[in-house]
């Protein structure tokens, strides 16, 4: 590789290098190796959800809620953000509203507006085109006024689910980093894989090994990365295999996934140990930030590292494999 | 999976559900788990066709017919379009024409067009662009007039078959629903993976296991059912092994694929078996309509299945299977 | 497959066939079953570069050339021009500059233009983008004018190395194709794959089977194919892996790519030998030629072969296969 810094792009390179950029609060690395959902319909697992030791949680309005019982998980989830906990053991702690298609999503962010306070991100599934993003900008925006949009630190996390969806990808990510700037909506930066709903939209059928669904993994990873977000792998569907498990993980951070679904808590462990970066990783991170910094106190704009020049991609690369170590070990 | 219903799309969703769209003859689900190709050029091939137990018949102008024969199958399909027979034992017998590329389609079709009677589909190869759909549109109309493409429940069955046609199916298979709601053109439902030309046409090798078609395949089913249509799969080219046919119907099957075309008649039963939905798949399409009709009755617009929500694209799953199944056990 | 020859293309097929289009110098095809560098910064490897066997030489100012050392690098280069050896033993000497992201193209390609002889192709890595092509081209045009843009046989080779390109693919290819026919700028012939800074990219890890980059690699023979570009894969990391290398190589050749990067000289026998067509293949190129052409003298524009009706870019690709093996054998 090379430096691909343009004479335009430098000063954004520094800005980004001295941290007032990537560091913001809007703007950190959020660790997600595995990602939980936690029904908000049973308040006694939203008892237990500050103690839950997993990077990621998702308080759940959408699977996993019965149509029934959808009108009281949404106000527990607003009490649950009035009486925000004072800690919790995750990283995140994301809501996942029901879809623009299923028509309650207006319902879900009416309630959760009530509260004067915002989840870390707000999760939303079955993102099919466009269209379905500016909805939710508008839903989102009609409910919690622009500047609490504006604002506000909160993230956004979607899920793709449709053989459309999977295929629009480019478009939906570069229409989301758009919203994002131009509008000042809260920012995307991971994408689910939904890759059950996937697979019931071309009629294919799960297995372990996955290679049904090989293409759409591989293809939605250089999506989520040509848009600079995390890609989240599929749900591992047999929860008592851990062999399986543990070599789907691996097969999937190798492939440049960053984390990945869990449907049961005892898939967490395995998970997170998984996408946990090695010792060798976390050298290569640490000293190329290192030699980074020396050149930049020398006043040169490019440097070597290891026999590569080094680009900004892959600073960016070698800071959140840093930020993500601090924060999973603290 | 959840709903995906919003509040406009509901009394479609119900009209739907009430049979009248797709139960009237042009939107009927045809089963079309093996495609098997008869050249138009051999008459005594030509009288055994309504006897051939196959799903969809192929009665052939393009491959498989010698360029001094061309005239001479045209008249034949022709003298079989005037002579229908009274009984087939497949479900659809369509004509395969030759390609736009080819400078020959406008014969093909106003040879057939002087016949009174249609096949149930027309079917076009090596479908290359936007463009090529746009030429077939032009040729069908100018020999059949406005009114019979209009009135006539005639479907198209097109061939995917080169590198550029492959990165293209979004485009061309969107234009292909437009031309169908639009002009009202024969409404296309199948897409045929032609894995030959395609190796050709990208200098690969083709193998018994197929790796150097897998992102090929893969994409062509998300293309497929991201527009709605059944994806048919590569030839088995290896017609001696039987085993390793029923292993890639297996495999195409868990990919999504809806059937596959076969080079020998020997092939049939094989893949028929394979693509026949299992008796776990047809419980669940079964039931999943059950509940579906009495959550009607009872006025309630979404509802839960075996723990999901179900969809649009679900329950039309589910009656493509119950449909497919009713008609192949006939 | 059958004849793809509109009434239309018909005149250019036979100019093609004539050979007047096909074997000018600049629309020439150029065997690069193997690609190897020469960092130019070091005057024994360019002393040495005339002798070496491989089909594709690659002066190299980019990767493996330290900043401090660039601006040597390029008066190298310019001396080598100035001084082009009387004899190569390989088919082609390209010089690869600096990516326009890194802010030196300009003076490389000002360097270079100093001499009064042009390489056989100019190589430009990591286009990212259909702006980045167009930057390219507005940078070369300037330093060597219209004149020598539009008069010269030089050829382009490109690299795509990371997932916004590699997504971009089909547009970065249209645009480079445009430019040679609109622009008359020098014509993009083969594509080459960047493997090791896409998984950078996307934060894949590279391994001896490459299984990270499977979609990778064969959406990009598909789109290499579709423009009319010759695709070179990957290079094989573990240098000291014959059998792994040759196991690739042949995956590579059997999935559609045309050669192989080669980052260590003994590498290059294994990678060319294995690109070599077959005997099988060799005969039916040049069987296929010759009926061809008998067909030609007879006037028919159209012709089967071997069961198959043959088209243009099949015909094409026997002429190729043709020429590689006239050439390597010489």
């Amino acid at each position: 590789m090379f430096i691909r810094l343009g004479k335009r792009s430098i000063q954004q390179f520094r800005h980004f290098c001295s941290g007032t950029g990537a560091s913001s609060s809007n703007d950190k690395y959020v660790p997600r190796r595995a990602l939980l959902y936690v029904p908000a319909s049973n308040p006694k697992m939203l008892d237990k959800a500050p103690k839950l030791q997993v990077d990621c949680l998702v308080l759940e309005l959408e699977d996993g809620v019965a149509l029934t019982a959808k009108a009281e998980a949404r106000q527990n989830i607003r009490k649950y953000l009035d009486n925000w906990p004072q800690q919790h053991a995750c990283h995140e702690v994301g809501v996942r509203v029901n879809s623009v298609s299923s028509g309650l999503l207006a319902d879900d962010v009416t309630e959760l507006a009530k509260s004067s306070k915002l989840p870390d991100a707000f999760m939303v599934p079955k993102i099919d085109s466009v269209d379905d993003l500016n909805t939710v900008w508008k839903t989102f925006r009609s409910a919690y006024g622009d500047q609490r949009i504006r604002n506000t630190p909160t993230r956004m996390v979607i899920w793709i689910e449709s053989a459309r969806a999977l295929l629009d990808m480019p478009q939906i990510l570069k229409a989301a980093s758009t919203l994002h700037k131009s509008a000042q909506f809260f920012r995307t930066d991971a994408v689910v894989f939904g890759s059950d709903d996937y697979c019931a939209d071309i009629g294919a059928t799960r297995s372990n090994d996955a290679t049904e669904i090989m293409y759409a993994r591989q293809h939605f990873v250089a999506c989520c990365k040509a848009y600079g977000m995390q890609a989240i792998d599929a749900v591992y569907i047999d929860y008592k295999d851990v062999e399986g498990l543990k070599k789907q993980c691996e097969q999937g951070k190798s492939w440049g996934f960053n984390g990945k679904q869990v449907i049961h808590p005892t898939q967490i462990g395995t998970v997170q140990d998984c996408f946990l970066p090695s010792a060798e990783r976390i050298d290569w991170a640490t000293e190329l930030i290192k030699e980074f910094e020396q050149h930049q106190r020398g006043g040169k704009g490019a440097f070597t590292f290891r026999g590569h020049m080094i680009d900004r991609p892959l600073l960016l690369q070698a800071k959140n494999v840093v930020e993500l170590v601090r924060n999973v070990k603290k």
